[in-house]
């Protein structure tokens, strides 16, 4: 344990670190681990879905022809597979773009500007809250600051979110409107809801416009050859009585390509006319020939799976690389905890309070860039300053080797550093 | 002139053509004339697009993999080619996803929720209103209604829009925020805005967060050989000292498909960092491997130049049909006038007041469905109940033919019986 060191052997312990950092930044490196994205070999995986429509298959099973106007929310196939992949009925399912998080932008944006169903005011209209279990995307936590929602951080535990915080801050404030979910794997900690989790979040006691966004974006991106159990959210809040209760959002953009794959949502079927009003507002439709595509390659859910499991094999040395980099440098020291995650695309890391931002400049240094310390927080503040968010699948294993070495010698320092100040 | 006729003759007149309805109404005809389609010969044309990315070609000119995340505004290739099919330059414009319309739904929605360049508020704290050049496009109108903007009808000249109204309107209510402009072979009348029109717009004094909406949707869709000339919008705002004036919109999906196409926005510096900042909370990009087909397959602005006079070649005949028919059957009578469009995708009908309902009506009994007459007006609702929108490409040519005798005999019958009403 470094803390146990006296003050001579820390003050040792850190010129020796100080040496071994100046020696990695003497290499010049020039590492990314900065976001989650999938890597080129992923990528390739789906190559094939870019060929696989002939010049002549543009109709969907009903005879659509995909290359037209119209569906404005999709091929009924495609609500087939995205329904499977997010464990909803098809009927369920509105088909988008490119963007899930297109998708909850957009409805957080409706939700502004117009009441949702069992609402009478629009949230705009309203001063609203947004409950943000944290550690957590900071792609949500931004569109509710560039939205004026303010955000309040509800503790991340190995099962879901706090839910005694939730519970008691819903029954006090009525103008909490809204909840981040990232129920399986999450972003960044990995953690998977359980049952009891799913079950009270479909039984809070809260306003008639609160409403669950419920980001399912790594529910078949598991790392092992098990999946999570993950309770369906939709049955759940019908079961309790508050079947428009939740938004569900997903897509195949790490599936297939990031950038050019097909976003979808489901909700209940108060909530799915709604939308759909407001839909057919925006737009005439999302790109059919692109879900045409995804169904002739992936065919069914068995399909995805199996595809998945070569993402799997592509990624998961690298996981295991930070893990074993962050077991042989940090453990047993008590200057750090980190995730083991059985799925999705993140490593958390927790420091010493107060080393977060300190380790994400050290490695800057070094050619190592990281995530922003704080940028898993709501207003992008870790109130510990102790979170760093670990994106391991873009770089090569090799460099995830080397950017751990890196940022396992940056945590000890910074923490020598911190024991002796 | 069927209004110099006596009584004895119109009703003679009518009871003729009654029988000669009842006639075509015992065919049983199902036509569909309602919406401005491409026909499947048309979306035949860019075929070849779907399998002209091989599956090893991801690179965008700059190196970017177009499989992944990023880009935000498009790749610059992209922006290359909408900026010269829109007549701006490459760095003025934002690549959007498939649709145009979803890009000016959600500048609209920008600007309700935060204020736009120069204004201190949003919209949405506001009562605002947009002027709406009418007969002119229903989901434009649709968007207003939407989201509770007040509209105002402003009368369509063979020039553009009445501007001497316009003038005197914005002179008058600092309330109005917007206006609606299908510049170039406008839906659906087919006019194109005259230089003074456009210098006119430019130059108006208006409220600073006054926005031009600029849907340049026909802007290569010539029927003849020659286009008609229009002036940049861009550069008359900046002349005038308003550069921020204008958002121009625009997109392929009346060039390669029209549900998968790419759309895109072009505006002024301070309007792109605007909408990027926005843009950026919504969505990480949009599809760049879609990009990639159309820059492979199109190349450059003469590409799709010549792509276009093939659409020409499909469409032209079935515009000479409608506009041939009329001619025969309404020619001379003094109960219709017709556009005969350079450019576009619509015939625009205005018939005797009060007549265009009933036309529709009886047309639909036929079973030759029009669109609703008053779409082409706010609210739906055609202040003169005379105007309808005639779009002939979708169905073969045959059936263009069929269903204009019966629109034309429609005209006739309901011209006499408001005759002797």
């Amino acid at each position: 344990m470094m803390k146990n060191l006296s003050k001579d052997a820390l003050i040792t312990l850190e010129k020796e670190l100080t040496a071994r950092y100046a020696a990695f930044k003497a290499k010049g490196l020039k590492l990314d681990m900065t976001r989650g994205k999938p890597a080129g070999a992923q990528l390739d995986l789906a190559n094939g879905m870019t060929t696989i429509l002939p010049a002549t298959d543009f109709k969907s099973a009903d005879g659509t022809d995909a290359r037209n106007y119209g569906g404005l929310d999709g091929l009924p196939e495609m609500k087939e597979l995205m329904g499977a992949i997010l464990g909803v009925p098809a009927d369920a399912v509105i088909v988008g773009g490119n963007s899930s998080l297109q998708m909850m932008h957009d409805q957080i944006v409706r939700a502004l500007l117009h009441p949702v169903p069992g609402a009478t005011l629009a949230w705009g209209q309203q001063k609203i809250k947004f409950l943000c279990p944290a550690p957590g995307y900071d792609r949500h936590f931004g569109i509710c600051q560039h939205h004026g929602i303010e955000m309040i951080t509800i503790a991340m535990k190995d099962d879901g979110p706090d839910m005694d915080q939730v519970e008691k801050l819903l029954a006090a404030d009525a103008s909490i409107k809204g909840m981040w979910c990232v129920p399986k794997y999450a972003n960044p900690t990995g953690a998977t809801y359980s049952d009891a989790v799913v079950d009270r979040i479909a039984k809070l006691k809260a306003a008639p416009d609160f409403r669950v966004f419920w980001d399912n974006a790594y529910v078949v991106h598991d790392l092992t050859d098990t999946t999570d159990p993950l309770k369906d959210i939709l049955a759940a809040c019908a079961a309790a009585g508050y079947p428009d209760r939740v938004y569900i959002f997903g897509s195949t953009s790490k599936i297939s390509f990031a950038g050019a794959g097909i976003a979808a949502m489901a909700a209940s079927k108060a909530n799915l006319a709604d939308i759909k009003k407001h839909l057919g507002m925006q737009t005439i439709g999302p790109d059919k020939v692109n879900q045409l595509r995804h169904l002739r390659f992936f065919k069914d859910l068995a399909g995805v799976r199996a595809h998945m499991k070569k993402h799997a094999a592509i990624i998961k040395p690298k996981f295991d690389a930070v893990v074993a980099a962050f077991a042989k440098e940090l453990g047993g020291k008590g200057i750090a905890e980190w995730t083991t995650p059985r799925g999705g695309y993140f490593v958390s890391l927790d420091l010493l309070d107060g080393c977060a931002a300190q380790v994400v400049k050290l490695a800057d240094e070094a050619g190592v860039k990281l995530t922003n310390a704080g940028a898993t927080f709501p207003y992008g503040k870790d109130p510990r300053d102790r979170n760093i968010r670990v994106a391991p699948t873009l770089p090569p294993l090799d460099q995830v080797e080397t950017a751990m070495q890196v940022v396992a010698l940056c945590v000890e320092l910074a923490s020598a550093r911190k024991l002796l100040a």
